[in-house]
């Protein structure tokens, strides 16, 4: 860092996105891509955009959200759009914590969320996973903070069951709780059905899983339109153009696109499944994963040591060099083919 | 506000952008845009991205900082991208302000620079406008904190001589000196030379404007590697994903265009020209812009009332109500067609 550099931000460390080569033969199984192409309808009308790109976007983003108010069944002013659900995140820290409201999420989650907090500059505090990597319920009830809850939980996969995630909600009234939903729509129960009853419930959700649009970046909030107005205040301050032309027409073709959505989530959980049954097989232990991700270890490899095999193989998965869970490895749900790879790799590795 | 919103930010008066209508017959001369399409290999470009959103975008955008080293000078290392310029504007702020180093700017000047100092929770401090609207070069020479110098002033149109740019730079040594060069490409000499010697100046510039991709949202930064180096900091604790797959294949195409670069912007000046000389022949007073707008005043009609006459002649342009320029409006460089249309409604709200 330069002699120019804030005091404020000496200690920032920033998050470690998962690789991204530009070497396409990998087997990219680290990043929790889709291997599905976006939507047909979804890449149409990002096209048709693309003329029309000396015009800003709409910082209301009205097409969106009225199109986003009839699919997914929220009032056109409970609902923000950002550039990817990070930056959704990155606003509520902003928004929602400060000196007297310290963000509280568990020690093994989403690992930009202690990022944001150092960025923000609000203090937080983790509460530990239980011994089966499950999110200990109580320990978020009634903590005095502004709860970061992914669900399903990230890297483990693991979701609540929605009356702990209401229970969470109703026990802490007097700060928000963000359910982070990045990977909900592959079998977890979203929360967006209780914000009605909760003024203190930030629902957060993404296009890059199963919209198949991480490239595109776009992420979205749900909430009450006072608290969606406060995050709004945030979007203005700093970006009120941040969803770009394409990206937003793209969206409103994913989401008009169920059928789509449908057929590619239900593949992946259906690949998931037979993924986890091959890899059992093989003597791994997974939690049981709702995401589109799976979370294993083996008995005989270390986690890092079956990251750099598999690399060796050409098949990229995600290790995390973190205390607790360093012997597990993160391996998104890819294609058949792509798993039938992976699964190939294993034995050759684990003969 | 909300009950749960941050008491650090009570006071946050968010930026108010340009009307953006849906309704497309508009003359739109509001918001800076470029008349013509982006590059058709820009728009090609992007197009082709659009099968392949499910991959994330290369957070370390090394293609297009390739294009960008060759086409801009710059090194590799040397360069930012970030979502549109504003981005980049509000990681400097994060990036290079604090208690001790107060940003400072123009009283008139861009009207996100407060927005941004508020939340990133650094102090400010204006400087006036000399009387005719130019920059008091003086008054940032030595001034003790992180200078903000839109070059040219935006809404005033009106450029600093490269000299007193390095003036600024070379009299701060120990803050660094954001040069903001979003309308640079209309007329103005660049700073971006001046990288080498000063390790304290930041050069941002946008795609917005001269390069037609205002709706794709692509901005970016030049400086030494170690100011780069503290911006990648905030922006991978904030969205390391913030330039999206087809924004970022826009932009390669963009700088690749050459031809088509200098061809829109010529005919930009050169329309600048004839409607200035139109407008003053209608008795206007303008400021010497060097940029893609005309900022203008007539003895006869207020600043607000002309705005609200254009908007009934169905012609939008720009009016911002501070006391210093509540007589003026700042009217974007359009078509040659857009101009007639301008003139035409003047001449008759003038009559």
């Amino acid at each position: 860092m330069s002699g120019f550099f804030s005091e404020r931000y000496r200690d920032l460390r920033p998050y470690v996105p998962g690789e991204q080569p530009l070497d396409r033969s990998y087997i990219k199984l680290n990043t929790n891509e889709s291997p599905f192409p976006p939507s047909p309808l979804a890449q149409m009308m990002a096209r048709r955009e693309a003329g029309d790109l000396q015009l800003y976007s709409d910082p209301d983003c009205r097409a969106l959200c009225a199109v986003a108010a009839e699919k997914l069944g929220c009032g056109k002013d409970g609902i923000i759009f950002t550039n990817g659900s990070d930056e959704i995140l990155f606003f509520a820290f902003a928004a929602f914590c400060g000196p007297d409201r310290p963000a509280v999420f568990p020690d093994i989650t989403y690992g930009f969320y202690p990022v944001f907090a150092q960025l923000s500059r609000v203090p937080y505090r983790t509460v530990p996973l239980n011994g089966d990597l499950s999110v200990p319920v109580d320990s978020l009830c009634g903590c005095g903070g502004t709860v970061f809850l992914a669900n399903p939980n990230a890297p483990t996969g693991i979701a609540l069951p929605l009356r702990d995630v209401e229970r969470i909600v109703a026990s802490n009234p007097g700060t928000v709780v963000v359910v982070d939903e990045a990977y909900v729509d592959f079998g977890a129960e979203s929360a967006a059905g209780l914000i009605e009853r909760y003024p203190n419930l930030l629902v957060t959700q993404t296009f890059s899983k199963s919209r198949s649009l991480a490239g595109g970046r776009l992420g979205f909030g749900l909430a009450c339109p006072e608290l969606i107005a406060d995050l709004q205040a945030v979007r203005f301050s700093m970006n009120p153009y941040n969803v770009n032309r394409m990206t937003m027409a793209a969206g409103i073709g994913a989401l008009c696109d169920e059928a789509y959505f449908r057929e590619c989530t239900e593949k992946i959980v259906a690949v998931r499944r037979s993924s986890a049954e091959r890899l059992r097989a093989l003597g791994f232990e997974l939690t049981d994963s709702s995401a589109n991700f799976l979370f294993v270890r083996h008995p005989s490899v270390g986690g890092e040591e079956l990251c750099l095999r598999l690399r060796e193989a050409g098949i990229l998965v995600r290790h995390f060099d973190v205390p607790r869970i360093k012997d597990w490895n993160r391996i998104t749900v890819g294609s058949g083919e792509q798993m039938d790879a992976l699964i190939a790799a294993l034995e050759v590795i684990l003969s």
